[in-house]
């Protein structure tokens, strides 16, 4: 049994205003392409398949385009579950037609207990779910995301067959699974990453939430990671889905790179040098975020770099972020107020206050002291 | 052939702040058992299942479990059209699915041209159209509706066949159906009404968009009007479904009443006799708009009558909207200023002006045309 592994398609992300729909619908093709030729005999897509709870209809349009291709015209099955972006209703809306093809949407707890079965292979899917719903669900007190998922597993586990391959299907954190910028928290003021233990009843675990696709070194729980680059901190990432072979004793996996005609890239360096193109990257039309320095000078820079690099999408001084000012934040405590604007003034203009300045500044801040 | 004809669900339907979608429910909880009494062989849905482009998921999840009640729990094939309320995306959203079991959403102009056949009956089904839609359709100039009409049942008459009963669903207005407040203006500027000839070709046009199903007195062409009373010009209107038996040569029909918990009421009186209940009404839980003399002394008189009428929607002064009122507003053109205000003043305080107040607004009024 073929068995395709993607998630966090995040339909509908808007960065810094920009739609990636675009994008978007290039990779979803590239995917529906790649399907035709590796003729899975299941696509497992483990959750935040929109961005939003609330789709517009140029993103429901293109995830129905995408499924139909896949399971209406390729007649692929199809276990789909809700991440936490998702709305469980939208994503649900038709579910129980859509079975009926083998396109089995799953949101809710319930259906942990209920197995899809292919062949050998018993599917246990686990939809995004919060603390409060397990609680609920089993009337006893759980605080940690964790003891959660112990007590769903506890009770899944005397219907676990030994015979088959037993897959999970989840969206959630394992530790040591670091987190991107666009990964929204799923849960806040609790523990709410598992430890990889609580997974060992299963064969094999296909996970989404984490956007990095290798960010688990573990024979058994896979990230497939996002389907593009949804934040800067996941600039340089490569990105796509994994195939997986059940047909042997032992799991074999590859990872298939989707190739997207424009990556988001981090650029540092001086502005007279981006502007004038003196700066290593694959093309002017990826999304950039420039760190600069000697900015203080410029009238508008986001405008003047948008009009030589369109999808730039974000700007900010280099030497507030370097490793050293870091260090120094350490210290500022440790400053007085004329020193802290000293050092501030030094990083951003390149000069010291002149004697004039501190003055002033002295007079201003005995003044504000006064108030 | 037992066909039941609905249409004008509107689901989510707000007036004046209102939402009805718990009567949506009751009544659609009343189709449903109906319809396992009827056992049809087909339910037609002709538009305006939403009431607004965007519904919520509550919305969205009643329609499905009205659907999925009919359609999947009792085998019952569907054919649903959009109205000018439905997004053709969002309605249309999963159909490829849908019609696999026998539910057919159609939304475009050009499933026009392929009906939809059962046993010896075609059904023809014309989702919500504008007149650029049909102007683009046929790249030729066309101004109204009975134009556009005309221009796609030409199109279509080659291939409808005499030996079958051809059956058109569309959603439009007929001459001589009159609207009430509720019903959208399907375009502006334009004739947007057709002549019930244009229709001839059909053994039976089955309709969306008029609310009051006894609209139209013609033996082939209904509107089966809305489930509920969405507005004030709709109360007293008898609300529910039709069910055609097409076995016989002559097609017969009868309209089934859904009978809504509670109703729509216009109430004319005065405000101490409403607020005593001194007047005649089903129940007080009905919606009521009141139409009520001597409420200038009266304060808040809203809130005070919501107390008791709590699905109170609507207030006004009842002298306004009279006969008299109609036949003086007729009569306002050749009246000057101080008459209309005076005039005014009398209805809503039953006292005239006095000369000092006569004094007071001719000044006013001299040094407003100065400016």
């Amino acid at each position: 049994m073929k068995v395709i592994h993607t998630a966090d398609w995040h339909l509908g992300k808007i960065l810094n205003g920009h739609s990636f729909l675009g994008e978007q619908e290039l990779i979803l093709q590239q995917f529906v392409e790649d399907m035709k030729r590796e003729q899975p005999d299941l696509v497992v897509i483990a959750g935040d398949i929109y961005d939003t709870s609330y789709p517009n209809k140029n993103i429901v349009t293109l995830m129905e385009k995408t499924i139909m291709a896949l399971n209406l015209e390729m007649g692929i099955p199809i276990i789909m579950i809700n991440g936490n972006h998702d709305s469980k209703k939208r994503l649900s809306y038709g579910a129980q037609w859509f079975l009926q093809n083998g396109l089995y949407i799953r949101t809710e707890l319930e259906t942990f207990f209920e197995p899809i079965q292919f062949e050998n292979v018993n599917f246990y899917t686990l939809p995004f779910f919060t603390i409060p719903e397990v609680k609920a669900y089993f009337d006893k007190d759980i605080t940690t995301y964790e003891e959660a998922l112990k007590a769903l597993i506890e009770e899944l586990r005397p219907q676990l067959d030994p015979a088959k391959k037993n897959i999970l299907i989840g969206h959630f954190t394992v530790y040591g699974a670091p987190k991107s910028d666009s990964e929204r928290e799923l849960t806040i003021g609790t523990i709410e990453s598992v430890s990889p233990d609580t997974l060992m009843d299963f064969d094999l675990v296909l996970l989404g939430h984490i956007h990095h696709p290798f960010t688990l070194s573990s024979e058994k729980i896979y990230y497939s990671g996002s389907i593009f680059q949804y934040s800067f901190s996941e600039a340089g990432q490569v990105k796509g889905y994994r195939v997986f072979d059940l047909n042997q004793d032992k799991i074999s996996q590859k990872f298939i790179p989707l190739n997207a005609e424009r990556e988001l890239e981090v650029v540092e360096g001086a502005y007279s040098d981006i502007i004038n193109g003196r700066f290593k990257r694959k093309h002017d039309y990826n999304y950039f975020h420039f760190k600069l320095d000697a900015l203080s000078q410029i009238t508008d820079p986001m405008h003047k770099l948008k009009q030589v690099y369109p999808n730039t999408l974000s700007l900010s001084p280099k030497l507030l972020e370097s490793k050293e000012d870091i260090q120094s934040e350490r210290h500022i405590k440790k400053m007085n107020p004329v020193e802290i604007i000293d050092t501030f003034y030094e990083k951003m203009t390149k000069e010291t206050l002149t004697d004039f300045q501190k003055h002033t500044l002295i007079q201003i801040l005995n003044h504000t002291e006064e108030i």
